[in-house]
């Protein structure tokens, strides 16, 4: 994207000496919009962007992976002010203008001396090409790198919307479960740019939930410079549809590569709820079943128990009457007004169980309700990462 | 117990061949108290017994395991009819006098000409000292069967409660996520035995949580046969505190059993919630954190990962200040004031997550709310069972 300069370097959080530290930098600043985790416990990074973001401007980003600064208390919201601070200074501008985000470990302080030693070659190496390099970067336990790049024109004007993103666990809207950055060339009024990311992070990022668990430091930031020279898209104004159809294409590719990449995950798993009394019913039982341990666990070993699919949908709250379930694996009616379809239904179900992606629908014939969710199986990968993380 | 016989033997819903049917028979009848699952999905048996123990009387209880009969619509419900009235020809008494209970696979019918070749021996082979063979032959992945025996005096009378359960997975309170029975020779009004009941319920089996998933099949049921020859209990006479407490004791011991062959369990953790606003936050707080895929892993993974917790109780819902928490390990202080209390504190913390049976107190200090969940680890094999379980 066009005036987004970016660098990486290690600054000794993480214990493999690997990059752990990215400066994205917009000489000249970007209007800026931000969403964070809804958890009650911030971490100290989150805290001080949400500032910073809500002016609707900023003109850099730094961001560290191997150490979430969370639950460190004022000492953590002193490292991240002072982490700001060094990037301001190595940048030449306002430490106001510069947002933070950290991910890794929680309950663990910084190291601030590495990003001290690191920050100086991170502005040296400031360069258009790298974001490759800083999806990299922001890595914990996510296996591969994960970047989406969508073209749009407004106004005979072509812009460009980057993203990119890191998860792996820790995952459950409420919010997006992760970090994201989006940079665009767009030029937008920040409340526009407010609005079309609250709708992505919507349509995408709150529709995914690897394990149910909700993090400290979620963080979607976009930031839009407006070198592509279009005439500015504001809240009512044109353009605004095609500027939300280039951000959600982004929005969805990397939810849908954040679960890909899900820890530990064998599976990619749509969950539709079709048919529910109204939309928040038919989310609850989407979540619901996205979290049920032995649903996912029977993902993981390829059985078309739906069975327990059944139970998790009746424990979900959500409104249901058992015998006017349907339930499908990806078109294969397995459950047919709540009973099961058949043993040739169940063999034709297991085979696309065995695929590395497949839909599971369950239409409660109630209503019109309907919601999606991305979900992964529960793997005895998942286990083995989460129990040896952090030792 | 005095005046319960009962009988085991193999009605082949399990391919291994063991037994996995019992039949509980108490002549002349017994008062019944009894509580079911709150899941939407009822399998066909709890929708029987329900309606049956509501009449305050029972002869006989007739359990299989190897099958749920959950989600066989109407031919499922005539299944569990027609097992009950092959037990009471067998036994001579009316089918009304008998419940039916089942544990198992969704969604899989009855093999009922198993069950009818079964009732004969059934019924010619019930004696009094066979209630630890039908604490074994309900168990479905339980590792060891489970009972419990209490005595007690009321006016002068003993009397005895003795108690079998079996769990595993798909346990979750909402409600007591298994099959328990009890026996009892009290001589006690119907009504004053379901209010002990629901109170040894909430007590114990409504504290215990493994995975979060809520069975179709939960079923508890207390018979009561008179023959210690007390005065008849009533619901506010005397006696009633000493029925409860025998109750009590009964109740939470299965409760501990349950959890402790949890599925793939190899930690029994106590999580207690103090000073939260009030106790339907604390217990909120409470599933959550036992709940929490993260939380469960680290304890797999013996590792004080503190962060995990204070994470699961700022998405819990509960009010919850982050830098009021306190967190212990059994009795040391692992976070202060939302804070981490150093290495020597979390070498101590460790050492006691190396034991098989721990206790994880969080105080919120912001009142005097309370509440105490059962849980168990989420490991390797929990996933292993529950991957490969009806394949």
């Amino acid at each position: 994207v066009a005036g987004f300069l970016s660098a990486t370097a290690s600054s000794k959080q993480k214990e493999t000496g690997a990059d752990d530290l990215a400066l994205i930098y917009s000489p000249g600043g970007a209007k800026v919009a931000a969403l964070f985790t809804r958890n009650k416990v911030k971490a100290a990074p989150v805290i001080l962007s949400a500032k910073r973001a809500a002016g609707g401007s900023a003109g850099a980003i730094i961001v560290n992976s191997g150490n979430a600064n969370a639950c460190n208390g004022e000492e953590g919201y002193r490292d991240a002010l002072k982490t700001t601070e060094m990037a301001a200074r190595a940048l030449g501008i306002s430490a106001e203008e510069v947002l933070v985000a950290s991910t890794g470990v929680i309950g663990k302080r910084l190291n601030l001396e590495g990003i001290e030693e690191a920050v100086p070659s991170l502005a040296a190496g400031l360069e258009e090409g790298n974001l490759p390099r800083v999806a990299r970067a922001i890595m914990t336990t996510d296996t591969m790198p994960k970047l989406s790049r969508c073209e749009g024109v407004v106004a005979g004007r072509t812009f460009v919307v980057c993203g990119m993103g890191k998860g792996a666990g820790m995952m459950r809207p409420d919010m997006a479960t992760m970090l994201v950055f989006i940079m665009t060339d767009l030029n937008i009024e920040s409340a526009a740019l407010q609005t079309v990311l609250a709708n992505t992070v919507d349509r995408s990022f709150h529709r995914i939930n690897i394990d149910g668990d909700t993090s400290t430091n979620d963080t979607v930031i976009a930031l839009a410079n407006g070198k592509a020279g279009n005439e500015v898209v504001g809240n009512d104004g044109p353009g605004l549809d095609e500027v939300q159809r280039a951000f959600d294409h982004v929005g969805n590719a990397l939810a849908r590569m954040l679960v890909f990449d899900g820890e530990g995950a064998t599976k990619f798993v749509e969950i539709v709820i079709k048919g529910a009394r109204n939309d928040e019913q038919a989310r609850l039982a989407a979540h619901i079943v996205a979290e049920s341990k032995l649903v996912k666990t029977a993902f993981f070993g390829q059985d078309a128990n739906w069975g327990r699919i059944m139970a998790a949908l009746g424990r979900s709250g959500a409104e249901m009457e058992p015998e006017k379930v349907d339930i499908f694996i990806d078109d294969i009616v397995l459950v047919k007004n709540g009973l099961w379809a058949g043993k040739q239904a169940e063999e034709n179900a297991t085979a696309r169980l065995k695929n590395r992606e497949f839909r599971v629908t369950a239409d409660l014939n109630l209503g019109s309700g309907q919601a999606t969710v991305y979900t992964s199986d529960l793997s005895l990968d998942y286990v083995r990462i989460n129990a040896d993380y952090r030792s």
